[in-house]
């Protein structure tokens, strides 16, 4: 009889993360073949179980399931165009980061191999792997995502979001450009009360409540965002939410406002276009046309 | 014996802040007398146990603790400054949203008429008023926020920050700071997945736990801040943060790119400057440097 942690699976690639990844299997007691393009990389997950090979091609041919973590784009191509006829009737999971485009390219590259293959967007740092908190999007084969859903469990919180593989890597670009304008914002408030005397530590641990109790006005905004009704009743309106105030604060601390002009451009668009009465998420209008 | 729930409190203004201020204190017993300009505002107050004014005067004439949550600082100055004399002697605790300066003026203000001065920044909105997320930033006078404090509590968390009164609202307008970024943030997300067909209430649902575990950074990147040396260990480079992806997934969706562009900048201001391999805690640097 087959339990599920018989599933074997081998992974290519033993960075930081392919690491990760390699010994949350091992963890779940998984069948795990490694192999990483140089050498010395493997050890401490043979120690956890894994089965070390010295080329990408013993690698794949060990598992039906098989793992690709490696830089970018191009080193998957590098590693696997050489194996494409050995990958023939095997999944490929592709958990490097690559653009919407790449991820549909590489697709169409084992559409035509006879591979099943899913792309993955990792949200997530190597520590996090198999910890609460972390979740990978995955989008392109759907029977390989229904088949394989509890291996991929182990790493985190596993979602599927259709046959089109480059929307994995869509949501995750979405998702990594929120957090790169929140980090910004982050900075940006540090930098205003550091001439103060306040410290970033100090600011961060009054900043990071605050945030996360204001992500609870996401659905608010998406709900007037879907309905496309901007003058709902209740909603904060744009004029009350013009930054004039804080970009002030911020040119009397003497520091740059650039981060704070963005958001304020995308409102004052929108109320000299006549709709300062409206609400705050009308700013998606701003976003939706380019300038 | 005097017991806590005892201190007698008046509140001008009955807006919805105001309104939400006087309701939990009535709800921790408070003997608590209101007032508002217009006429039919206290109501449900009065229902509560309220005592409810007809004037100004009569409001300050009734407690030694004084709160003002009006509109602006202009308004504030109408209704306060024709009672400096009935002041004195008093509390005063000031609400409403001000400038730095427009918090200094005041306190200088009330110096001037013998008040002891507190100013403060709500980092709430009315319905979170005595929840949990609910805090309030203080700063000015320091005998007053000891000695009411446990009376403060009962809108939310309260911390004092010195007796720059113009600190509490430069701290308050640092978070709005970093709350509006990161609104944008998620909506500049919520347009890149649309064209998708993945509508905002299904990004929120990602974006709020995603930018929830990302908070968890701040620190990380305020030690680096704090430290002044952006070549530790560890730290995600400048030239891995390169938005080139996220910039370019935008463009392809159609959407504008400039909420993005602008985190682009900030890093891409200390590559050229050939900081690349630093981490990204130092788009800081680009932040302090007006361009
Ligand atoms: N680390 C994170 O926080 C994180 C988060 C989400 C997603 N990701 C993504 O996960 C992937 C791996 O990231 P990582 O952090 O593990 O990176 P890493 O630590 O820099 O490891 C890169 C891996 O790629 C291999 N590689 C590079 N070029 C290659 C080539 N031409 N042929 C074969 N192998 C090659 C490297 O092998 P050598 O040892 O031989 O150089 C190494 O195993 C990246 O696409 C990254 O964007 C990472
Ligand atoms: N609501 C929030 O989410 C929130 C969050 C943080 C901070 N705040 C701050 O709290 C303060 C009050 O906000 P709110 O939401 O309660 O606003 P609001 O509902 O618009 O109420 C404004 C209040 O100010 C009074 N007022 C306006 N001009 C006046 C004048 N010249 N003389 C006397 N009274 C005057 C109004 O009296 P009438 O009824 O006679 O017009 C009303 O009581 C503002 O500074 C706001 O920025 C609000």
């Amino acid at each position: 009889m087959t339990t599920y942690d018989d599933v074997e699976v081998s992974v290519l690639g033993l960075g930081a993360m392919g690491s990760a990844l390699a010994a949350a299997l091992l963890k779940a007691g998984h069948p795990t073949t490694v192999w990483n393009r140089s050498a010395g990389k493997a050890g401490d997950l043979v120690g956890q179980g894994a089965v070390s090979v010295d080329t990408a091609g013993e690698a794949v041919r060990a598992s039906r399931l098989v793992i690709a973590c490696l830089l970018d784009h191009a080193s998957v191509h590098e590693v696997l165009d050489p194996l494409a006829a050995e990958l023939t009737g095997r999944v490929l999971v592709n958990l490097t980061t690559t653009s919407p485009a790449q991820a549909r390219e590489l697709a169409a590259w084992a559409a035509d191999a006879g591979v099943e293959y899913l792309d993955g967007g990792i949200m997530a740092v190597p520590a996090m792997i198999g910890q609460p908190g972390s979740s990978i999007l995955y989008s392109g084969s759907a029977v390989a995502f229904e088949q394989y859903k509890p291996l991929f469990d182990q790493w985190g919180a596993s979602s599927y979001h259709g046959t089109d593989a480059g929307l994995a890597s869509l949501y995750d670009l979405a998702l990594l450009a929120g957090m790169y304008v929140m980090f910004a914002g982050f900075v940006h408030g540090a930098a205003m009360v550091a001439p103060a005397g306040m410290t970033a530590g100090e600011f961060a641990a009054m900043a990071a409540p605050w945030l996360t109790a204001m992500t609870g006005a996401f659905q608010e905004i998406a709900t007037v965002v879907d309905g496309g009704d901007y003058t709902v009743a209740g909603q904060q309106s744009l004029e009350f939410s013009d930054l004039g105030d804080i970009v002030a604060a911020s040119s009397d601390q003497g520091i740059s406002t650039e981060v704070v002009d963005m958001v304020q451009r995308l409102i004052r668009r929108q109320i000299d276009a006549g709709h300062g009465t409206d609400g705050f998420a009308r700013i998606v209008e701003s976003i939706r046309q380019p300038g």
